[in-house]
């Protein structure tokens, strides 16, 4: 064998000590990771197992394609929306969630999923769609849904606030204005769209 | 030369015959029907010349980039909204301007826009943000808020909602759905955005 005199630490014979779970891991991360960097359309399988410091069969053995790849790594890297609690008022209760919601946007996870939104065309987003539909949009829509309700049981928030249009409002403007006017939604910006938007859409109709 | 026998008709010799503005709009509509089947990732100057019946250095004299081409071919081809006529009510004024968003947003040009947006990275979506901003979204916001403005002057409209939070609020929402739900925004989706949204957010204040 050959070395070089100045490769003093040998590279890790990595795929060798590392098995199953841990190995798994390593894997999905690696997708995550390359999503983050060079998207969707420039993630390879090579690139992954590069990244996670295997053979690019061990990629294969578990995932036979990329979009397998991407979903098991989105499915396991996504953060979680935590419940909201009551903080007695929906002003409060709908910040608490959009922060939340921020967070997870701009984690790691929250960036690959991004990259898998924009970058793939309609077909290849039917793959995804399970995925962004399961882990992202249906808790954030059912946590808005009772913090809204909260809200008109309160008698703060007119009693047909509670639809799908209404539900919306708050991930298409989180989406658009990322996208549109690259905003990364600091709390001001979190404050002024409850405060413009959400209060005067929600409140209740005079009699 | 070697002729095939069953290539009865000989190709066009479109780059000798075509000049000036006549070819230029030939590369400029083969670079938005490239945008609208392959993408901003997909597009190449060879495929844009092949689709304009040209040689690729045709293309390269007139444009040194694919960037350059297509912010051209952005500019040539969107439609531009027209002004939206007073119909005596805000709930008709919004639905004749969504319509006619909508119906740019399904041209041909408009899915190019769409490609563009979606599939370039935020270093190149800096390039086309001036284009876009100036052909696509200033011009809508700027109807919206006429619309608003006139209803406000009627007394349908409260008087702080022609804000950018509502403002933004339509575009955010054709985006997210067109992109996320595949919505094709026909018309009864219009007015249920308008109905359902749009009214309750915009009604004056009881005194």
């Amino acid at each position: 064998m050959v070395t070089s005199p100045w490769r003093a630490v040998p590279a890790r014979p990595a795929s060798v000590r590392r098995r199953g779970a841990v190995l798994e891991r390593a894997i999905l991360d690696a997708a995550l990771e390359q999503l983050g960097t060079v998207g969707w359309k420039g993630l390879t399988m090579e690139g992954v197992a590069a990244g996670a410091q295997t053979g690019k069969a061990a990629v294969y053995r578990r995932w036979p394609s990329k979009e397998d790849l991407v979903v098991d790594a989105l499915q396991a890297g996504l953060p979680r929306l935590e419940g909201v609690p009551d903080l007695g008022g929906v002003r409060e209760d709908l910040l608490a969630l959009c922060r939340q919601a921020r967070d997870a946007m701009y984690s790691r996870p929250g960036h690959a999923l991004r990259a898998v939104i924009h970058e793939c065309d309609p077909t290849q987003v039917e793959r995804f769609r399970g995925v962004i539909f399961a882990w992202v949009v249906e808790p954030t829509i059912k946590l808005l849904r009772e913090v809204i309700t909260r809200g008109i049981e309160r008698g703060e928030v007119r009693g047909d606030a509670a639809n799908g249009y209404v539900l919306d409002v708050i991930p298409a403007m989180m989406m658009y204005r990322s996208k549109m006017c690259a905003s990364e939604w600091n709390d001001v910006d979190l404050e002024e769209l409850i405060d413009l938007l959400m209060m005067p859409l929600l409140r209740p109709v005079a009699l």
